[in-house]
């Protein structure tokens, strides 16, 4: 029965289930399917999972699996396995399929060469509508789905593409050159994915060709997996800007554990920096404890202004929103923010300090401070995401540390420092 | 010459070029285009500057040119205009087009029937293949692009839907109803466009049909525009989680502090919490400067350890891989990294701080405050966002304040609290 109701599962309620079970329950599960285990389900979940399972099956189950999948779901999971699986498994597949998934494999990860699938329905320029037609009715071969029919010439050059729906309203006299469009928006197989991906959202794409250095048409990348794509490139950013790299809820205790580990490590290593700041006024602290009691409340705004900067840019940044067209625009802007809000928080913490420790000087120096580290903190958020970007850094990975040692530095050095100045005035 | 290189362009080229020009630039190209100016480029642009452009054209014109847009774009240009615009410009166009913009007008934002285009191809599931093919050839009015047609009862209830490539591999005599699907993925008008895209995802979609409680067909939601909505819900998420609001780069900066003094606001409420926690305190700083000096350090590891696992959740709430059946799992999960990693900073800091300040008991005392705010910053971090979510707020928007609030006043308190009781006792 459960047998039974499994097998009706779409690929990727197959592939949640997978991943709401534990181990044994999983290869229990896969062997009670046997050969009814649609494989693809096995591109729905975290790859400690997919690992898992296929390590569990002999590779020459796991060849006959893969020779039923879309290209592109079959080199996902190839491509996470160890070399010699690899082989084993290929060597096992018939001819026609191996060279597809081997041109595949040989694209570096994330490019649109390695997301493509090889699948695909070609036709001559000279051939008519209903030539084209007839052809999708008798051939046997075709891919599961598709959205569009590409247009080649004898040496597999690509001339065109024509929708769908532009075939069925032309009558069937028509010749497929007159009816196709030049295809510009045509992927390079060696375009990043986050490229290609930014192309089907520019232009609202479904399908795209995939071609080789030659002009070539090899694959086609289809908006379904564009969406992993944009998903994956958001996660990767809202992780990395949270400092956590590329963990997933299936992974284990240590190994989370150990991905969490360097960052932090590295923030130790600025809080000390900052630590060593404040040391430097030790006796300026000594003499006022206030000091102590406020410092914070500094380096908190100046953190929490910069964090507000940088994740717009980042942002702008990933959506090529910034550029070096609008980033001078951009930077006077942020200045301007940073330097107006540190203004009136100045006001605020001044009044609210200068009543709470009654010392209209402490008031003063505080809101002085705020100003400086608000406006620091508005440089930094900017200019540093702008600066890694530029040197080819992920802006989104290192950001945030900087961006947080920046404000608590200048924070405590602005307020600890004009204490310090003030204090040897009186 | 320049007139005929911007009307080639793509509409989101011409949205982009809108972008980056300046707001009398833009009035300038505007009437330049004159009638060729396209509207559809209005979708592809900021609120402030859609906006810019709009109010300046004559209701009329406006009229005249959201008549040739998709019904959808057409939408997503009148919901932002003022109510009076709104009722003029929908008069002014004819009867069919005035009823269908209203009725996605009349859903609420961000739903499905609000996102969904009314221009679609339906037939009757007794058509033939052939049939259907001659009409879509005879048909002029049929939307730009599409790629399935629906298929409905006389009533306009929706039976099926068949993928353009099912057609086209069917032969002419063969009944629609024979090929068609049931469409296990229709979409409720009502339905929250992030649960739909949701939907896209999960099953690949490329188009689905959106039905009124009547479960009459009343438009079709396209995965283009289902990009979108997946982009705009990871932008706001990354967004919330950096304390910034709905903000664009093109926004005034006058909005933007604003939008910005808020969040500040709140935050500096919560230093100043922290401030007084570290102000009962004060006596024992006296004693002993250095604990000035290191209190920053367990605030802050505190801080990012619970940022760390905030982002996790946050992230896992928002693509669902986080639901009450592994929650427990999840949470226990959080508390081991946290508990494992604040033995290992616990030691790593006990020494560094042993060392500098020459004493073993102070190097003692930061190791237990460190492993004791490192526990509850993983507590706070899962605990926080699903609490946040249960009680049906978005979990990305409060979190980071709640979780570095927790970190500051257990950081300080342990810190502190432990110096105080320690120096007691010598
Ligand atoms: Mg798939
Ligand atoms: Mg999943
Ligand atoms: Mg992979
Ligand atoms: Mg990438
Ligand atoms: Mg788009
Ligand atoms: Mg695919
Ligand atoms: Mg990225
Ligand atoms: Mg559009
Ligand atoms: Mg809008
Ligand atoms: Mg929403
Ligand atoms: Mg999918
Ligand atoms: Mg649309
Ligand atoms: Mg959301």
């Amino acid at each position: 029965f459960l047998r039974e109701h499994v097998v009706r599962l779409h690929e990727s309620e197959l592939g949640d289930l997978l991943e709401s079970i534990t181990a044994p329950q999983r290869h229990a599960l896969v062997s009670l399917l046997g050969d009814d285990f649609d494989f693809a389900a096995l591109t729905e979940v975290d790859e400690v999972i997919r690992l898992d399972i296929i390590e569990a099956l002999p590779n020459a189950r796991i060849a006959e699996a893969l020779g039923d999948l879309d290209s592109d779901d079959a080199v996902y999971i190839l491509e996470d396995l160890d070399e010699e699986d690899q082989k084993e498994i290929l060597a096992a597949l018939p001819f026609t399929e191996r060279v597809r998934l081997r041109r595949s494999l040989d694209y570096p990860e994330d490019t649109a060469g390695r997301r493509m699938q090889t699948e695909f329905v070609a036709v001559p320029p000279f051939w008519t509508v209903g030539q084209t037609i007839d052809y999708m009715r008798d051939e046997e071969d075709l891919p599961d789905s598709f959205s569009q029919i590409f247009v080649i010439d004898p040496t597999f050059k690509l001339v065109g593409a024509v929708a769908l729906d532009k075939i069925l309203r032309t009558k069937r006299l028509v010749r497929i050159e007159e009816v196709m469009d030049e295809t510009r928006y045509r992927i390079d197989a060696e375009m990043d994915q986050e490229e290609a991906a930014q192309l089907f959202e520019q232009y609202d794409l479904l399908s795209a060709a995939v071609v080789d250095e030659n002009e070539r048409l090899v694959g086609v990348l289809t908006i379904d997996d564009v969406v992993d794509v944009i998903n994956e490139e958001a996660e990767e950013d809202i992780k990395r800007l949270g400092g956590v790299g590329d963990e997933e809820l299936s992974d284990s205790i240590l190994s989370t554990v150990r991905s969490r580990f360097s960052w932090l490590l590295i923030n130790l290593a600025t809080a000390i920096l900052a630590s060593a700041v404040i040391s430097l006024f030790d006796a300026t602290i000594e003499q006022m404890v206030a000091l102590a009691v406020l410092m914070p409340i500094v380096a908190s705004m100046g953190g929490n202004a910069g964090t507000q900067t940088m994740t717009v840019t980042v942002r702008a940044l990933a959506t090529r929103d910034l550029d070096i067209y609008n980033a001078g625009r951009i930077i006077r802007r942020e200045a301007s923010v940073g330097l107006i809000n540190g203004v009136l928080f100045a006001v605020i913490i001044g009044v609210v300090a200068g009543y709470w420790f009654s010392s209209n000087g402490l008031g003063g120096i505080i809101a002085a401070a705020m100003i400086v580290n608000m406006l620091a903190a508005a440089l930094a958020g900017i200019l540093l995401p702008l600066l890694l970007d530029k040197v080819g850094a992920d802006p989104a990975i290192a950001s945030a540390v900087f961006v947080t040692t920046v404000t608590d530095v200048v924070g405590f050095f602005a307020f600890l420092g004009l204490a310090g100045w003030w204090l040897s005035l009186a």
